[in-house]
């Protein structure tokens, strides 16, 4: 796993779900945090596709196992806090 | 959508996700804040069978549309913050 390799792949994500994770669009989720075991199984579940998503099936598709797993690495390695409304 | 209505029904997800949406465990994803549409569409997906977890298609099963609204509702109206390591 190496966050920095995740980061740079992560150029591809970022239009839809923000370089910091936080997502630009409604449809698509908030990564920012999310653990490792989380990403890398949804990755896989979209390259193999047993979740499928109009976008996520193919840009998962052509990612290799490192590329998930540096992929995976820097979302996780971003910190999240949450408040709750009052 | 009544975000208090689902902050109630939330009871029966935060051993896992949390009341205010942080993951309690790995293999479970954050949902504070993220949206209504896609909190939305993964829960009916699991509803429906489309997505498949072995926790989530059995809790889905038996939500209702307003009861997945309300849901989702209460997560989507938790404020998140990200900071990216240095």
């Amino acid at each position: 796993q190496d966050a920095a390799s995740g980061r740079t792949l992560a150029g591809q994500c970022r239009t839809c779900h923000g370089l910091d994770g936080i997502a630009q669009i409604p449809i698509a989720p908030n990564l920012a945090g999310e653990s490792q075991i989380y990403l890398e199984k949804q990755l896989k579940a979209f390259r193999s596709g047993e979740r499928e998503n109009e976008m996520m099936s193919v840009v998962a598709k052509n990612l290799t196992d490192e590329q998930i797993s540096d992929l995976s690495a820097w979302y996780a390695s971003i910190k999240i806090t949450a408040t709750m409304p009052e």
